[in-house]
Formats: C-alpha cells, sequence, structure tokens
C-alpha cells in the first residue's frame, strides 16, 4: 500500500488501559488513526452486543488533534457504531488492542479484542488482534516494536473474505524473541474455575470466575507451541467454517430419518 | 441410551421466558431434568462471562420437585457454575433454548442460546440449541413436538468431542414443516443497524442497536436455505477448526520473513 492508510483502533481492556496507547503509539507514524474503543474494561465479553441499552458516542482527547471516541458498550458496539455513525467511509484496516493477556488458543471464542476483529470482518473490514501473552508483566513496548511490521505486511498482502488475523506476543524479554509463526489456533483457554466467598452482614454466598488456564496436549504447530518457545504468533482465523463437515457426513442420513 | 438421561436446561432469554419452559415440557417424560439459567434476559451476549462482578446462584420453584436454578449472569456464567457448583456430576447433555428468534447462519457468533452449548462442549458436556426461526410470532409448541427426537438421536449417535449441534426451527406451522435436514452454516445474521435517537431534556444523541437482518446469497445446502423451505435445520458446529489452512499455507513463508 503507497497511499498511507486509515487505521481504526479499538479494545476491550478499555480507552484508559495502557495497552491501547502502545498500539496508537506503533502506527501514528506512517497512518492516519482513529480510537474508537470502549468507555469502560469490557475483557471477556466475547461477541457481546448491546441491546437493552441505550449506547452513546463522546469524543475524549489524548492530543488534540486525534479523533478519540468512546462508547458505553462492548467491542463489537464500538465497530457497529464507528462504521456506521463516527465514520465517513470504511478505514482500510481495523486493530484491536494491545490486549492484557493471553487471546491464543480457544480464548478467540472469550475474547472482546477478538470478537471486535469478528465484527470488523463481517462488516467488510480486514482486521488483526493483537495480545500479550502475559498478564501480571506486561511488556507492551516490546509488542509495540513488532506491530508496524505486521501491519504492513498484511496491508501488502490482504487478508481473504471472512478471515481475521489473531497475533499473539510471547511472555519473553524483547532480546529473547525468536521471530515470527504464522501457525494454527491451539487449545489452550482461561477456564476461569469459580471460586466461592461470602458477604460480611448478610452471609450469601457468592462465586468469582477466576483466572486459571486449562492446559492440554498441544500439537507442535499451533499458537500456544510457538509462543512457550518464544515466538510471535499469527493465526488466520476464519468466521464461516465452524460447520463440522465430517460429522455431517456420518450422520445427515440417519439423522433425516427421524422426522416422521 | 437406556437408562433414563440426566438433562441440563438453559437459555439466553431468562428463566421467565416461554421458551425455557417448552423445552422443559418436551424433556420431563423421559429425562431427569435440572434447570439453570440466567435470572435475567442474556440476548446477543455471546460467549460474554461476568468476571468483574460477583455471580449468585438462587433457587427458584416451577413445581417443587423439579430443581430450577437462576445465575444474575449469561448463559456461560450458568454452565461454569452449574458444573463446578450445583451438579454433583456432568450431566449426559445441556440443551440450550428454546430461543426466541433465528441463531441460524452467522447468529451462532452472537448469539447466548449457542454460546451455553460452546461452553459446555468446552466442558466435555455433549450439548444442543434449539431456536425458533421467527421472532415475532415464535410457535414454541411446534418446536416442542420436534425436540425429543432430535435428543433421542444425539442420545443414540453421540456427537464428536468440541461438536455441538445448532437446530433451528421454521418460521412455518406445524403441519406445513416439510422434515428435518442436517446441514451446514449460512451467512444470513441479525446486523442491528444503529438507530438514533434524542433525550427529551438533555438533547444528547443515543443510539439503540436494531434488529435488522443482514441477508446474503446462499448455497443451496445450508440451514438458511432449508429453513426458509420448510424444515428444522440441524448444523454441527465444531469449535476447534477456526483455523483458515488456506491462508495459512499461502502467506506463512512470507510473514514468517519479516521479523527482522
Amino acid at each position: 500500500m503507497t497511499k498511507r492508510p486509515h487505521i481504526l483502533i479499538t479494545n476491550d481492556d478499555g480507552v484508559n488501559a495502557p495497552g491501547i496507547k502502545h498500539l496508537w503509539q506503533a502506527l501514528i507514524e506512517f497512518a492516519d488513526v482513529t480510537v474508537i474503543a470502549p468507555a469502560t474494561e469490557q475483557s471477556a465479553t466475547s461477541l457481546s452486543i448491546t441491546l437493552r441499552d441505550p449506547l452513546q458516542i463522546d469524543r475524549i482527547h489524548w492530543k488534540s488533534e486525534f479523533p478519540v471516541w468512546t462508547v458505553n458498550g462492548t467491542p463489537a458496539d464500538c465497530i457497529k457504531l464507528g462504521l456506521s455513525m463516527i465514520l465517513k467511509k470504511k478505514p482500510d484496516l481495523i486493530v484491536s488492542g494491545i490486549n492484557r493477556g493471553s487471546n491464543a488458543g480457544r480464548n478467540v471464542l472469550y475474547s472482546g479484542t477478538v470478537a471486535a476483529t469478528i465484527e470488523s470482518v463481517l462488516q467488510g473490514v480486514p482486521a488483526i488482534a493483537f495480545s500479550c501473552y502475559d498478564y501480571w508483566d506486561t511488556d507492551y513496548t516490546m509488542a509495540e516494536l513488532h506491530v508496524p511490521k505486521i501491519i504492513h505486511h498484511t496491508l501488502d498482502h490482504p487478508l481473504p473474505t471472512g478471515t481475521l488475523l489473531n497475533v499473539n506476543f510471547p511472555s519473553k524479554e524483547a532480546k529473547e524473541i525468536k521471530g515470527f509463526k504464522m501457525t494454527r489456533q491451539g487449545k489452550e483457554f482461561w477456564a476461569e474455575n469459580p471460586a466461592e466467598r461470602s458477604h460480611p452482614a448478610e452471609r450469601h454466598t457468592y462465586y468469582w470466575l477466576g483466572a486459571k488456564i486449562a492446559q492440554f496436549d498441544e500439537e507442535e504447530d499451533c499458537d500456544i507451541t510457538w509462543l512457550r518457545k518464544g515466538y510471535v504468533t499469527a493465526v488466520p482465523i476464519h468466521i464461516d467454517q465452524l460447520t463440522d463437515n465430517e460429522h455431517l457426513r456420518s450422520r445427515r442420513e440417519s439423522f433425516e430419518k427421524i422426522f416422521n
């Protein structure tokens, strides 16, 4: 791409999270950037959209010359309102993040960061999600360094319609990063086993969803395995390939007979 | 399956929605049933989980002998708390619905009803989502009639690990239903184009996500096409096949070169 691209930035950690500022910092030199992000944290909201509450758009100011908007909803709400109400024309690319914590493996199903890119692809705009594997000692600076290369490559080699790119940065220091891997989705995810607590006055029991990662035997060639080895991973995710074709072939006939 | 199965019921329209009672009615003759459903409506919450608010479990009473529980969260929260805190052992099957409105096509990405079955499959329990295509004149009675056949078939011919069944009932009267089709996922989805309103006193602008269905040219063999023709559709959905393998093959090499 030779002209200066217009890139829309969003996230699920909210407009005030450090990760989104690092993403913005990574882009401003080579792109025209608009930020449209949730007003508050929306982690693990998946592709949730707000149907029963009114949505509001507010303009806020990071630096006066840059357009930054907030929406009091989810990442998917931000994309819907951004494309239909805020932007005059579709951006060249939508990027989401940089998320605090892993969106590798099956986390793509829960993640609001990835959901923003699913909504983008549904609306016909190519999109990339960026996340740092490490939730506690998140090194956005290392991620910021590599983001422009991935964006340039994606603009030069467009994603197919219906496909987004899910990028995760490993839990390593910048000098320990071994390289980039384009690979398959692994299995690991935040299993969130509930923890029990008791209210001090009313004594009723309540529960917090925890933050335990469910681990599995992983394939050699998947994002989880490469992240553990110190690679930045990029998984092309397709939103229209959910049908289990093998089961369909084997069960179709017997299923269709049970109608009467 | 010869023994009486234990089936967990949930939904996203909330414990007081008519559809969940029809689902329960369809099962009680042949199954031991536990209901664990959201206390309030959770439509379009996708695989959202509640991380920043405490979750509470309450017992309510439909008929004294049947266990009915509510959770003040999403369908995925219901499955997480149900399996870890309420039930002593895993049920034989989890069913979700009967949803008011279509979850065919790409709606599986937004639907809380389908998300409950995704969470079930992630937790290792087979699951079926049931939805009525018609949002306005929803005929749950017709659906109730067919639900037991689909459940018996699924118990007799188990779904593969990682696969759920997404069932939709067409917008037709019972006598017009032509049969059952096991098929592929179509493209149509609730696009929710935002509508603008103005507050009477403060005059600020706010937005509602609407309810417009985005329609596409659909394949001959997909749920949307068969629903239009008057068939009940069942799509096996796999949660681990999101990788776009074709793009991976074609772009892997050039992507991995851009690291340095």
